[in-house]
């Protein structure tokens, strides 16, 4: 038996060791899409107790422990961070084969070097020790970024956000970059009561009167180039799906005026304005040669009562399997056929739509770009280690697995760096598995290459970091 | 090489064998989803030879004959017992890889003490061997469910059944809990030609003169409350998919009333009644304190020539793969926001829905119940290893794998217990093989309690049995 | 660490090294379904250099290419032979877990006797070697047929190919037969702008003057008996899907007098149409008593921009994940009602589609034909170890493995029988991984059986070659 998550943790064979120790470990990290606060990291912020860093914001946890049957008092409710971490502690102890078992112990051991495993029985002791190594120098936000090798993070911001927070860390001269992403998810949901107010707050951010689409699209590549100007070069959007439907030009300004006059418009027509403001915004990623990635496959704020009195992120979304390959393969086509299809990371929310995607972006490779379109790594609910395995092994099938970017966090908290490694020893296990079968040969530099490229370097090119 | 089918069959590590033979294996079987006829266990039904027990309604061996090529006379047709049984033989032993084979090796073993193959050269020597046994006292209906450890089962009964055979059995205080369960598709198929048939016979044993949705609802209600009388509090769905069309209450009258004058409804209607009807079973239930179990992604009766002959449950059905995870979302949804979602049990035929479901039943625990809303396990078409290691996982990375209520039979025979077994190895084989890697802690007691609960005690908990 | 490729290259049992070597190895290869030009086999072609075998028409090879960012211009462009090879090279040497890798080196292998690997190092090496092997006389098209045990081979045939090829090849008495299928799609294709063009040609090779949609039909069968003369019993269909959209006779004509006469027909009308001409082509199928192959789940031609300069078989199609499990049982079902059910293989592109195929089409077994309706091996992009050992456990889970007539080339080179020992030695391994590990008995005769059955004889009967 081997031992519970010691040094050799997922590493099955000799080769999948030594890639890890050797190569993987190491390597710096280039957090290339995250929701970790700015205004956190300038202020570098630390935390009183492990309750505080565990359960504040993490929806993840808070639906395993409803799962478990714990009141929502003890979630999001007014018990004491003690008791909250005490009905986790329940939750988690009996978590077998759940992500989250292997992330908190993963946590434990770097960052207060626990050896354990956390129980009932243990649930004291763990408290105490990682409440006295809070206090200690080294972990604020920004020693514990230093302390896990990062080099790059990509925040996620809206179009009207003001920036400051990167402004002053550029100005501050912070060794590690903190860029900001581009995140206009408001202005592609024409559907919601919000939108007026946000072409009203985008209106005045950008200072352009937005009253068409034409001036929206102005208004959010102005805001391009001002994100652009604090070192954005990445766009992100969360989406349901990724749309195609036909439209004509001259009708978006149509639906775009019925929806300012607060009429009614059809489904059709949402998706007309969907589809015609993503390819807008392509292009013009394509322009300032910056990647765009797409999130989609969710269904949000599914359970009304809890979205209600928490709001967004309460840890009721899920996946929606409504992934239309033939309309996604149209949306690449549009942005292709005018030359301006930008480098793009996508990400689906369900699993089962891993192999129509390969085959899809495999149709938009080339012009001198390695993996120009990139099958994201496996995201949110897949991010466990059959959903790593499953999506690396789809994209080695059907693409060229040595040209992935590899890892993120996607993470609001600043001890999830774990996830990297958490990453880096199935990748490593999964090669060294082909090679120690005989199905890849035991070619040092070869290997060397590809396990420093998924893990680093290819990040480090792809986004010209 | 592991010896064929022996006493660790399925256990490949000692914690898996110390996990099944320790813990696993002795604890009783609630079974709390069969198709057992109440009737056949009141007489304590007896078979001649084990062609009636195998043969005689089990469309799963049928379909897998038809595959073979085998003639229909030796399926449902007059040839004799022997002679099925000799085909039977021949389609079974090359179906390598397929639960069948192990499933009746199984049956051979616990109920036969048989411990070779079946196959051409042992056919006379298992027929012989069986049918002599089958005379014996303990293999009656009743004693082989002795035998099996059985302390629960719940049947499963149309509302217009008089449940004869479940009060005579209550009477006679049979040591095991045979239960009815409330299943009322027929009153769902709205457009099936049979509904106003149906209608007219649940207005008679209710006597509720129904003429309207409310009555039938009220008519269904009535009858839930004398289920409950003979100790019902499961209520079962095999539905094709589950659907959500927004409707107002009074749409739903006008379908009701267009149906029985035998006017032509359209789908958008077929589809808002059942809506509707669900939506008001579903709170009748919650208010009863009863589970709900919801078996969707079917297509019943395929082949209609076959179904033309020999009617339903004729080896004709397959998986339908039209499930839409948003109107799933919005069911439980709309049940939650008027805090009346019952403990629920879903099912899905195809295994591809696994991750969708299990995000979405995520959005849905809670309530101080533990796993209150259930992705029950792999079922029918799934009933094998690979589907319930895909359905185990799912539920492991995506929710909490020990909260899961477990195995059931869904069968017609009385040999079939077996599955639980089979069931319990894979299981704890799983749950072995985490262990050895390194995945989770040799902590004894918390796998004692997840082992024994996944067997046994969450049902008992979840069922108040 | 198992050597690299080696003669026990995926076999990772003993009883798997077994099978493969005392059973499997030797058989000879019916590959029932193949893209090879019988022209190129009746001029018995020869190459100048690997590159030319390679890279001339492999898409699956461009596709890789453009994804490591490969110029155009040593991929599809005018690049010597040695320049395209190099950048091929380049390509491989990284792409671990790719098929391609494994196929290539079996080819290296069995055709060339090389055993190292394949990298910038060993490039010239490859190079010089393979040339120099490939103006040896044993290098030509039929003699690598021959030296690759192929009995008989079945190409692609359009029914207005005049079939000289073939014709001249069935004189001649070439010792492997070389028979033609019946591919119909663009006589489907009625949406295409070269429908009528089509039509043309066929009512002239027909001389059929096709004015109606019986005329259509007519014109097709009598192709049908004009291929059956050079020995074709076997037909295919390359569709996005297969539809069920119910429809009247004289509609049909309507659709068809209105697309002949350049009236714009509705998307329904085109359901209607696809639909009715497959099932009169299915029943004129089963009235032969030939073998209906329907290839779907595809998106051809995605990037338009290389189609325009490439063509068709560029290497941008991609999986379409719009399967209908629902409207694929009514074909069938429509076909059976008829009792016109031909025997029928179906392949879908999309690998998530494998449960629902499996159990759809085990409800139109039987008849005295062992293994009726097949489900095609693992096809296309699926067409590497995962994806076959997904295609059957899934037919193992559901249905009946030891029925299945196994593997095909599908491919445009005469190098590429290699995939037979690949297929060979992953269904080796599977069934040689069961019995050891006691799931399946070790049944000398039954696997010895199974194995030879799905290698060879089960396709030799089922096709009755």
């Amino acid at each position: 038996m081997k031992k519970f998550m010691d040094d050799d943790f997922l590493l099955t064979t000799d080769t999948a060791r030594h890639l890890y120790h050797d190569y993987a470990k190491e390597l710096p990290i280039i957090d290339y899409h995250c929701h970790l606060s700015p205004e956190e990291i300038y202020e570098d912020k630390r935390y009183d107790n492990i309750a505080q860093v565990w359960l504040k914001a993490d929806h993840y946890k808070w639906r395993q422990m409803r799962w478990n049957g714990v009141n929502e008092q003890y979630i999001t409710g007014n018990a004491s961070d003690k008791e909250k971490f005490s009905q986790w502690v329940k939750t988690l102890e009996g978590a077998i084969g759940n992500p989250l078992y292997h992330w908190s112990h993963l946590e434990l051991r770097n960052y207060f070097g626990y050896q354990g495993h956390l129980c009932e029985e243990t649930e004291d002791e763990v408290w105490n020790l990682c409440n006295e190594k809070l206090v200690q120098k080294n972990m604020s936000a920004r020693e514990l970024m230093k302390q896990s090798h990062v080099e790059v993070v990509c925040t996620t911001d809206d179009p009207v956000d003001s920036l400051i927070w990167h402004k002053k860390l550029k100005e501050e001269s912070f060794e590690i970059k903190v860029l900001p992403s581009f995140r206009p998810d408001r202005a592609i949901q024409i559907e919601k009561k919000e939108f007026l107010n946000y072409i009203e707050a985008l209106s005045e951010i950008s200072e352009i009167n937005i009253t068409s689409f034409a001036q929206l699209v102005r208004a959010l590549e102005k805001r391009m180039d001002e994100f652009a100007q604090v070192g954005c070069c990445v766009a992100d959007h969360g989406l349901e799906g990724v749309l195609f439907e036909v439209f004509e030009e001259k009708e978006i300004e149509v639906i775009f005026e019925k929806r300012r006059k607060e009429q009614i418009i059809t489904p059709t027509e949402i998706r007309k304005y969907k589809t015609a403001l993503l390819l807008a915004l392509g292009k013009a990623y394509a322009k300032r040669n910056w990647v765009m990635q797409l999130h989609f496959g969710v269904q949000r704020d599914l359970n009304r009562n809890l979205y209600e009195k928490y709001g967004a992120d309460a840890g009721v979304d899920a996946i929606n399997n409504q992934f239309c390959a033939k309309e996604f393969g149209q949306f690449f086509n549009a942005l292709n056929q005018e030359e301006l299809l930008p480098r793009t990371i996508v990400y689906s929310l369900n699993p089962e739509d891993n192999a129509a995607i390969d085959t899809v972006i495999g149709c938009f490779q080339g012009e001198g770009i390695v993996g120009k379109i990139q099958h994201g790594c496996a995201w949110w609910f897949n991010d466990h280690k059959d959903g790593m395995i499953k999506q690396m092994t789809s994209l080695a099938n059907l693409g060229l697995l040595n040209s992935f970017i590899g890892m993120l966090t996607d993470s609001r908290s600043f001890l999830s760096y774990s996830r990297h490694e958490y990453f880096r020893r199935i990748l490593c296990d999964l090669i060294g598995g082909w090679v120690e079968a005989g199905e890849y040969p035991n070619d040092e530099l070869l290997l060397k290459k590809i396990v420093e490229g998924i893990c680093y370097y290819n990040a480090k090119k792809y986004f010209n970091f």
